[in-house]
């Protein structure tokens, strides 16, 4: 079987999002969330603790004189952020915005050292040590964020001044590891490079990126292992010696092809996933596809809450075992849920399968959103499906889980990754592959772009979730095949035009339309939306005589604030009806 | 009201137990337990963790040079073993084992300091730190047990070397510690001196350790926090700055009589109430009393497991909070247990209620011998009610919860616990008080004590917990009270003599005959067993669709041996009835 991957993205500056849901989100991350997170970056919040991120940025640009500061990996906190105002630029212009930006790049360049290497931890603190801590300084994960906002700029300012600057650190990274001898022999202790190397490539063409890629993939987890021999010459602190997961909290401990269930830090997993993706596509690899198969039911199958949320301990953020959901001690990490929206849209985009994309609707409505409060102000980053605030305070298993959003963290991963997800969500929406157009995520919004050279202008009308309502307008007349989503939840749903059903197959789980349309040809999909209850696995021991509500894609929580305390008492008649109703003032939401 | 604590056990030479359920557990302690902890001791046990007990004594003594070794607390270990030494030579005189006794007695006076100090930490690391951290390095703790073995000893043999070396190293610790200006106004940061000043009172009739006593409990937890300034002082080490429990972990963040709830160390805490309750009784201090109350009751009604295990986490081995009874991430450590039942063995004494006894005897059958397998061999020091292996492994919140029993540790405190409360159960059975006799727990035996100067000699003969019937012969005429326990679980039941209903009250849980009963007299209790389901308060979140399955005292546990796997996805008809079948050689065991 040949590997092939026609599908792609469409332009995010083709796309103009107009949707009553995720419009608030998309202007919320434009608005605030961005200029929050520039003003966080420089500390300029009072009372917010520190991110010290541009002033390493500026010690290490030599403006300054002083210590690095913050977390080993503050660095990426900047690219994310660049990552984020790029998309937003390629949809909304906005010239103080972008000049913020280019000042950042201005930045690194003057930090960037002569041989291409640009981590402020090293520049500041030590050259000599630069690339002797792969494992635990984040190094490589500091170059796949830097690569990753680099692309975004480039495809939405068309300027490259900051992709140079990303293709030289990739070059000296280059220069000092690989398979070559006398190179170092090591990977990304935190995974996120691999994919961003495609993607790197994906605008230059320059196959080293690739090759790249594939060196740190192949040679991660094969014997003698890196890390292990990185301990020992540099002595570095190996924090999970007397864990069971051992190097497979880096998914580094045994060969990625071996690895059959996911393991380990569950953001690092899931980008590692997207990379193994994105490389066995490029390549043509056939058992790291498998791989990325095998690895990608286990989590669906076996290590996903109901939410979409992975990561079922907060004990390395990581995956446990098969099964293992406890709903109060989880994890799940906003981050986390972000990465495996990653995952599955590589494997979407190699396999043309909705059941991905399933998996994509529900981390996105129920793992990633959950992480932001809807004035963007607040944030989880454990995302938890059952909280008691007392337990909070007083269990030290439970100290994670925060009973409500709380600010911004000096060291936050998770609200850029938020924005960077958000403000490129047209990308997820939609996709083309040679004469099809995906309608993936039902996201209003006025979609342009060419299939096979021809052009197609659509204009998507819903206000789902609340309503399973969704209206495909065609602005041209076009021939072309529409595949339109079938979402796994839903059972019942008409395809109409003008009132009458119209013709399609049904295609790994796509109703495909294939039909010359003409302009002003409206399409409509009606799905109906019951409320569901759903029962996890009975393997799962927590939630034995529970059940989940669920109404479209999106799962209900149960407060206290609405239903007063001991919510465990609470029980649901099975053979009670639900009512449905739409409070207007209450975050826009439908209550039951 | 005065606090008339009458009540006192028998002594144990006057009791011969022989019971067929408890005669084994007593036979494994006295064969098997007591010698294997003195090889451990010794560090003769191959394969396990070396103790250096006795090495730690012998290099204080100057026998030999060298570092201390082991746990702070290490010399407690001797003394608990002596304790139970002691319990076992009272009811089996054995030469060997008071010749090994002896001498290690002799190696304690050798040790000793001519100021009376006896703690091989610091005679060996350095007498001039010796007490600058009461709050972690348990030389107070060390202290209790010393006296309580030493008074077990004297009660046993008569001999006084051990008891004299105790009072030498109490009157040091009443030198630099004390209400007196100039002396150090500090308390164990692990309680137990409180209550072995109290036996230490009973053997010597010195007041001076009731004052010590009442000391130590009213200095704790006032302000200024002695704890803190010993901190700020000698710079130690604060271990809970980060826990809400702060000095609360030591039971010494606020005076005790304003501790409304258990709190902190489990086993700390039960030590401590107990002390208080012994204090309370002798000074006659009624808001001690109080506080005794409200912890019991705090206790025992939110925060005990049905097994009457307390500490609901590992982290501290602590309490947490009202209805937190998590039953996989739960601790409730066997010692815990047992200091559950010293503290309500106290609170009987004083309060003549048969509630206590509930609770002790719940605590005695499940929370303390599934702590030791039926060979004596293996331990649980964590007592769970929910365990899935592959968890335990992989999931870092349940790596103290074990599958299976472990063998002894280095610092073992539970399985010398164990042997001192088993050794010494005659005192839990039977208690008098003026011209009644209790009888508390049903184990079979032979009496002989003296009731207001008149003798009386009985046998009681039963199977329980396996069967009702309870027959109690008497060996001797004689007249008085005899008041036996009805269970809180039991609601039918008859007390016949030759098959004739017999005349008694109901007071305080006690069916109380008062007759004159004649030799050969035999009275016969007889309650029926029914299995019974128990559900929890539905404020414990984790019981919630789940209940415990109790047949008279014994809480029953469902096994993947019996079972097969997925125990979770089992779930009982609760219109079924259960069938009992004994089976013989099955742990002796009935089942249903």
């Amino acid at each position: 079987m040949m590997i092939e991957k026609s599908v792609s993205s469409i332009e995010l500056s083709s796309i103009v999002i107009d949707d009553k849901f995720w419009g608030n989100y998309m202007e919320l991350i434009r608005n605030h969330v961005i200029p929050y997170q520039w003003e966080a970056l420089n500390d300029r919040i009072d009372g917010a603790e520190k991110s010290y991120c541009m002033q390493n940025f500026r010690r290490a640009a030599g403006l300054e004189e002083g210590k690095f500061n913050g977390c080993v990996f503050q660095d990426s906190d900047l690219y994310k952020w660049l990552e984020a105002v790029a998309y937003s630029l390629e949809m909304h212009p906005d010239g103080k915005l972008e000049e913020l930006a280019d000042g950042a790049i201005d930045l690194m360049e003057k930090a960037q050292q002569p041989d291409g290497y640009l981590d402020t931890l090293y520049i500041i603190g030590g050259l000599d040590k630069k690339f002797t801590n792969l494992m635990d300084n984040h190094e490589l994960y500091c170059m796949g964020h830097m690569i990753e906002a680099a692309v975004a700029y480039y495809n939405a300012t068309e300027k490259d001044k900051l992709l140079n600057i990303a293709k030289r650190f990739v070059q000296c990274g280059m220069d000092n590891i690989g398979r070559e001898e006398g190179k170092i022999k090591g990977y990304p202790g935190h995974e996120v490079l691999e994919l961003a190397l495609v993607k790197l490539y994906d605008v230059t063409k320059d196959g080293r990126y690739i090759d790249f890629a594939e060196y740190l993939i192949d040679q991660r987890g094969k014997t003698p292992l890196y890390f292990k021999e990185e301990i020992k010459k540099n002595g570095n602190n190996f924090v999970w010696k007397d864990s069971y997961t051992q190097f497979q909290y880096y998914q580094a401990g045994i060969p990625v092809r071996e690895q059959k269930a996911a393991e380990g830090h569950a953001v690092r997993a899931v980008y590692l996933y997207a990379g193994m993706a994105d490389v066995a596509a490029k390549t043509n690899d056939e058992t790291l596809l498998a791989a990325c198969e095998e690895l990608w039911e286990n989590i669906v199958k076996k290590q996903m809450y109901v939410t979409g949320g992975i990561g079922s301990t907060e004990y390395g953020e990581a995956f446990t075992f098969d099964y293992d959901l406890p709903n109060d001690t989880i994890y799940a990490e906003t981050c986390a849920s972000i990465g495996l929206i990653f995952f599955a849209k590589r494997m979407f985009e190699i396999t043309k399968d909705a059941r991905y994309v399933h998996v994509m609707e529900r981390a996105l409505y129920n793992g990633v959103i959950s992480g932001m409060s809807l004035d963007g102000k607040r944030f989880f980053y454990v995302n938890p499906l059952e909280v008691d605030p007392e337990a909070c305070e007083k269990d030290h298993n439970k100290k994670h889980v925060k009973p409500e959003r709380q600010k911004w963290f000096g060291c936050a991963c998770c609200p850029p990754n938020v924005a960077r997800l958000l403000s490129s969500i047209g990308n997820y929406a939609y996709e083309q592959d040679c004469n099809r157009l995906y309608i993936n995520l039902f996201i209003g919004g006025h979609i342009k772009t060419e299939l096979e050279g021809s052009p197609v202008d659509l204009k998507v009308k819903t206000e789902y979730p609340w309503n399973g309502q969704v209206r495909i307008t065609h602005n041209l007349s076009s021939s072309y095949e529409l595949a339109i989503r079938i979402p796994d939840w839903c059972d019942d749903y008409s395809l109409t035009i003008g009132g009458k059903d119209v013709k399609y197959e049904l295609e790994k789980g796509y109703a495909v339309i294939r039909k010359d349309f003409s302009a002003g040809e409206c399409i409509v999909l009606d799905m109906s939306l019951p409320t569901k209850l759903i029962a996890a696995n009975p393997r799962v021991r927590e939630d034995i005589g529970k059940i989940a509500v669920q109404r479209g894609p999106v799962v209900y929580c149960l407060e206290q604030v609405d239903n007063g305390p001991l919510l465990q008492s609470l029980y649901l008649d099975s053979k009670a009806e639900f009512e449905v109703k739409f409070e207007k003032d209450l975050l826009g939401g439908l209550m039951f």
